[in-house]
């Protein structure tokens, strides 16, 4: 057995598939004929199509993987721009009058060593990516074809050095069972989108094995546990061979529960709804079981454009899913971007720390004729179906106050042009800032319904982004302040006799179930792989049970505690 | 009248001194006998010198201004050591057999330009560090003098197209009135400068302006209303001559005060201690009326060294600061740095948002002998005064408890080495994070005293960071959820019969005042520099008539209505 790192979960069984290095033998040689324009010229070419197949595989990624994902080939663009790679480049052909593949290779070389030679992860993953760059403008100015994996009908194994994510992007997931990398670890590009496509990986091998795995081995790997077995007896293929089994098989039977209601043992009624991306998400969740839509993250619309999307480009992706929803509802969320989430044609000045930036509302009641026409889109869809507005990132009772004029505006405008809307189309405040809870009695006066969103509530709760490795073990949703928290924004909405959900990651936490059910919380709106894992769990337990669970949560002063409560509560078999 | 930016308040009048532009005339020559480690050893002993330079004025500047605006010169030491600049230079020098200087020249030039191109005020800013290191070095490689300020000993009012932080750390604050530059906002580097020295200035003027100021001019500069008069006439400089001299007799009348106790005039005694980052700070914190120290951030001990202090330095530092304090006490808060204070011996990974980073205590706990070596220090000045220790960023009741079992062990090994200290040295959690806030009860079981951090607080609380000039404007440390938490984090405190003190920027902000005497918080602890000016306020206000006002500010329910109530009551003059 090899220990490797288990980077995404499953497990895998098949045949090896080792794809040779990626690296371009690029002789040195300079121009025949001094011609700095028709090389130069060269050059450009090569960056115009690097930059157009960039696109077009960022699409891709979007449609079968997801945004976050795509955004990956952003960095890649954004090299393809750097004005000091680029001078870098342009410095060889006018210096030293080498060809144009010459200078890029040269410059890769250069940057690839000097970050490389620099002691910081970040740094190295930023090598990996100029070298993907740099390798597919190579590949456009000789001419080479991309490297192919295996055209046979044979599922295997992926082994690699390390994945690009080009490499990444050209995979069917039919036919790769799993991936093992020699470089790499839980974050990295291949990790995130191997997670992304359920596919098994193993990462973070030592070198000296690089040369270990032969195309055509037999290989078990176990994403869970990091673990390899190269050829393997048959005694662990058996074994192996009956958990993926058991793991095909549950997903199976979870698949029956779709039109079945969430209901405990006792008869107390949750309901799950789905969050959305795209109208394309929509037969997903309700594929799953999904009671309508309690998040529709309405930022892809507005990303991989030239420019926002028009009045009615977005009343017709509104549309078409209000009228999907028949007796459910959706709940529209108004542009959040800010944080990490760019669009390429509005800037954001570089921020120091994003998270606590310009983003969401903040953005949207800065550029009143942008957020108009989105509400004004959700509007009219709102003549089609039950949809509701939701307004990201509240802090205070103006950003509130002044959302809502600016509703008012654009009911007044649809009314002067002739345009049906619903007039009572209620809107809600995300609870996600402290501050929002520490005003939630406040706040429940001005709305029409609350939906927490935790991964951002526990972030500035607790004050640590969940994102950087060096604390993310810190990243605890089950800190008494988190629970004390969620606990008064619930305690302020039931006063004020305003509904109440949850749409952040701790909604498909089965974890936190018991929490929800003291609390009184029965909406929670996930992504549409959680739905009947949560609904499942829901089915097992009893709300009573779980209640004083809940309570008793509540008595307790470290998260260390409360998540060994409920982990015991829930048995081992928790995600 | 001139209209510019007021960058840094106060009123200047007298003559101007226009700087000329700092600019290099640096005749294109080739080395004359192509001897290119010669040329290196020319570029690489300047490197060397400009560093050394940079180093000392980095000190002065720490000495006579603060640390923070110190930090500038590092930007410039990293410019020095930026593998992408040096390799342009050496690029030149190998590809071209240019002179070192030369290759300077041209390497500032295709950055500046590049960076200038960039529509990003922070690349700009960067353009402009850029010039001035490359000039530093220039000076170095080719002999040229200083640029001389004018030595007669009348003080004048400088003019200059944009200032460099080397040549402001050459001003003497005694000599320069006030300061006009073209380029520059409220945030440049040399705002910040001038803002910390207390020398008025106005920035951002027209390009087209550059012209029109002579040495000799006569000038009127009021840095509050960015107004500039040029050769006024007498109604103009009688109008703010008397201006100058009421700002004058208001800094004598305050320096009276420094003996009179904080007492309103219904005689409430509040007390106010001092925030200081030095032993050399500790004399002026005196002079100014300081009830002993509220807060030393020991981040001080730790810069500008190749690696960390030892026991016995800092054992030194705090045995003096201990000594020195008589009837006084010192909270010393061990090191907090991390988020934007950096160690250049160690480093942290680059961070997305440092804010929600790794800091203070986390690094503390993740680095134990270091945080031992600290506490260690810190335990041997408890036997030669009153002491107290006090951990910041806390956010969880298992930090404190680890803390405490190093705090354990550190006297443990004290006593073996049969070294004295106060083994009921106080122990106290700064309240800063969000979560100390909702934990504020169980906190207050485990430690002693309680200190509030308004910065950082309200920034979590908010989730704005108020370094960030999009959205400074939300940071509202009135906001009716900060004051709720800081009345949570009161009462939490006085339940367990802990005392508590504020000693973020909040304290020193005189609207705050009835805040406090309603919530019952009578500590206070701030910088040196506004000592005199509460204290001033606290000596005219009624204590009864505040505690009503601010029981009134917690019925408001938006930080505009509650600043407004603040800033009436206080009257116009508030800073």
């Amino acid at each position: 057995m090899i220990q490797g790192i288990g980077a995404a979960a499953g497990v895998a069984i098949g045949k090896a598939f080792v794809l040779p290095t990626w690296e371009w033998d690029v002789p040195d040689r300079r121009m025949e004929s001094v011609d700095l324009a028709k090389e130069f010229e060269r050059l450009y070419e090569g960056i115009r199509t690097s930059k157009t197949e960039i696109e077009f595989m960022k699409n891709e990624i979007k449609e079968t993987v997801g945004v976050a994902e795509s955004n990956i080939f952003d960095a890649h663009i954004a090299i393809l721009e750097d004005p000091v790679f680029m001078s870098e480049i342009r410095g060889i052909i006018e210096r030293q009058y080498k060809a144009a593949e010459v200078a890029v290779k040269e410059a890769i070389d250069h940057f690839v060593t000097m970050f490389d030679l620099l002691d910081d992860e970040y740094m190295k993953e930023r090598a990996l990516d100029i070298k993907d760059v740099g390798n597919r403008l190579l590949k456009h100015l000789l001419g080479t074809p991309d490297i192919t994996l295996p055209s046979d009908t044979q599922p295997y194994i992926l082994v690699a050095r390390e994945l690009s994510p080009s490499q990444l992007v050209h995979l069917n997931p039919q036919r790769v069972l799993g991936m093992v990398t020699i470089a790499g670890g839980k974050t990295s590009h291949s990790a995130i989108m191997a997670r992304a496509l359920g596919i098994p990986l193993v990462s973070g091998l030592e070198d000296s094995l690089t040369e270990i795995f032969k195309t055509g081995d037999l290989l078990v790997i176990d994403g869970d546990e990091g673990a390899i077995f190269l050829n393997p007896d048959h005694v662990i293929i058996d074994q192996y061979t009956a958990i993926a089994e058991r793991q095909r098989r549950r997903k199976e039977q979870l698949q029956l529960l779709a039109t079945v209601d969430p209901v405990t043992k006792d008869n107390v009624r949750m309901k799950l709804a789905g969050n959305i991306s795209s109208v394309k998400d929509l037969e997903l969740t309700f594929k799953y079981g999904a009671e309508g839509v309690g998040l529709f993250r309405t930022e892809f619309l507005y990303m991989d454009r030239l420019g926002f999307p028009s009045e009615e480009e977005q009343f017709e992706v509104y549309r078409q899913i209000a009228e999907r929803m028949g007796e459910h509802s959706v709940v529209i969320r108004t542009l959040d971007i800010g944080g990490d989430k760019q669009l390429e044609y509005f800037t954001i000045p570089e921020e120091e720390n994003p998270v606590l930036g310009f983003r969401a509302i903040r953005i949207s009641l800065d550029n009143k004729e942008i957020f108009k026409t989105q509400l004004m889109a959700i509007l009219r869809a709102s003549a089609y179906g039950n949809v509701k507005i939701l307004y990201p990132m509240i802090s205070s009772l103006e950003e509130v106050r002044k959302a809502k004029e600016i509703l008012q505006e654009a009911k007044q405008e649809l009314t002067a042009r002739g345009i049906a809307y619903d007039d009572n189309v209620p809107i809600g405040a995300m609870i996600e800032v402290p501050a929002a809870v520490a005003i939630a009695d406040l706040l429940a006066q001005e709305v029409d319904f609350f939906s927490i969103g935790t991964n951002d509530l526990v972030q500035y709760v607790l004050a640590v982004d969940r994102m950087n490795e060096k604390i993310a073990h810190m990243y605890h949703p089950f800190h008494p302040a988190v629970l004390r928290m969620l606990r008064q924004t619930v305690i302020a909405a039931k006063e004020a006799g305003i509904p109440i959900s949850v749409c952040g990651e701790l909604a498909s936490d089965e974890r936190a179930l018991p929490i929800w059910l003291y609390l009184g919380v029965s909406n929670l709106s996930m992504s549409s792989q959680s739905l009947l894992r949560v609904k499942h769990r829901i089915l097992n337990i009893y709300a009573s049970e779980s209640r004083e669970l809940g309570a008793h949560c509540y008595r307790l002063s470290t998260s260390t505690e409360v998540e060994a409560e409920l982990v015991r509560y829930l048995g081992t078999e928790v995600r």
